[in-house]
């Protein structure tokens, strides 16, 4: 029997999108979905579990990895390397296991160029005015942070367009409902059945009718 | 504001795929999908109300109908006519509505070429065996008929790849949850949200940042 594969789901979506909230409650209810950890040689800080949300790895290894183009992604922030391993995401799809890819619009570009067949979602706040609401109302930033993070938000809002699916954060109960059914509806793809009909067509065949 | 188009689903399913209970389940749960209703010219039986599931018209009007194309598809039965009409269709789309037509693979493949922006999915047995208990656990028809029944199904699952998303009824609530899945999810697509990416540009020019 042929199992059919997995789909890798890159998430992305720009501060005040309440992304971590709705990624939290749909894999709380799909345990069944993994999530990608990155490979990051910054040093551990206080709290943080190795394997928990980051691998911490060193310079050395990383660069072996970059040598070996065994990163989907990679990039350098403070003097750091960060960067999505490849071999965990192949494993998964190749094993049918749906994989969830947490990054930003330019990681998220590069994923794609290597994996076309990566499935996008951005996840957005239904309007400008409820952004700078969600951004303004953490209270702890002057006015001229939340603008700079207003701004940067809606440079991410403007490549939205080059992602698969939008996933609009108004209703947070909806927003779940939504990513849950693009992610569920995946399942369902011609691509990943055909196997089924293939299945059925070789059993009449095995029978002498 | 610039409203989403609604989705057309074309909806097909061999005798024993447990289609119209499927169906019944998501329309039951989601009112807000509309069912395409034929136009046909066969006597209206006992039982049958006037645009419930068929509108009854004269051979004369769906011939004209034939010649003004407004069908998306259409077929001749016993000597009846039987067909899709095109407005309703266009209508609910534009009005941002869903809209479901059950069709068996023939007409689905009709529609699909006067419409290529419909998603189709297909819903089937998880296997020959399932089928087959399905088509004789009836125990109404003799083996010859059940066998015949059997051939046909088996007839259209082999054309079922040329679909978008195949929905198994294995167990009724993971099919009720996988269709209701496609749907929903194919309302996140980019074509269906990417307004909301133009509305929120448009409201950041408007301001004088």
């Amino acid at each position: 029997m042929t199992m059919p594969k997995g789909t890798l789901f890159i998430v992305s979506g720009p501060s005040g999108s309440g992304k971590d909230t709705v990624l939290g409650r749909l894999l709380a209810a799909h345990p069944e979905i993994q999530l990608s950890i990155s490979s990051i040689t910054r040093p551990m800080r206080q709290g943080e579990v190795e394997g928990e949300k980051y691998h911490f790895i060193t310079r050395e290894a990383f660069e072996q990895m970059l040598r070996e183009n065994a990163l989907l992604e990679s990039n350098v922030y403070l003097g750091n390397y960060y960067g999505t391993p490849r071999a965990p995401v192949e494993a998964a799809i190749a094993a049918g296991r749906d994989m969830i890819l947490e990054i930003d619009v330019n990681g998220a570009a590069k994923v794609r160029a290597q994996m076309p067949e990566a499935v996008s979602i951005f996840i957005m706040p239904p309007s400008l005015e409820v952004l700078e609401q969600r951004l303004s109302g953490r209270g702890t930033e002057d006015a001229e942070t939340v603008r700079g993070r207003l701004k940067e938000a809606v440079g991410e809002i403007a490549r939205a367009a080059d992602y698969d699916y939008i996933v609009v954060n108004d209703d947070l109960d909806e927003a779940v409902e939504s990513l849950t059914a693009v992610i569920v509806g995946q399942r369902a793809k011609i691509a990943r059945q055909k196997y089924l009909i293939d299945e059925v067509l070789q059993d009449v065949k095995s029978r002498n009718w």
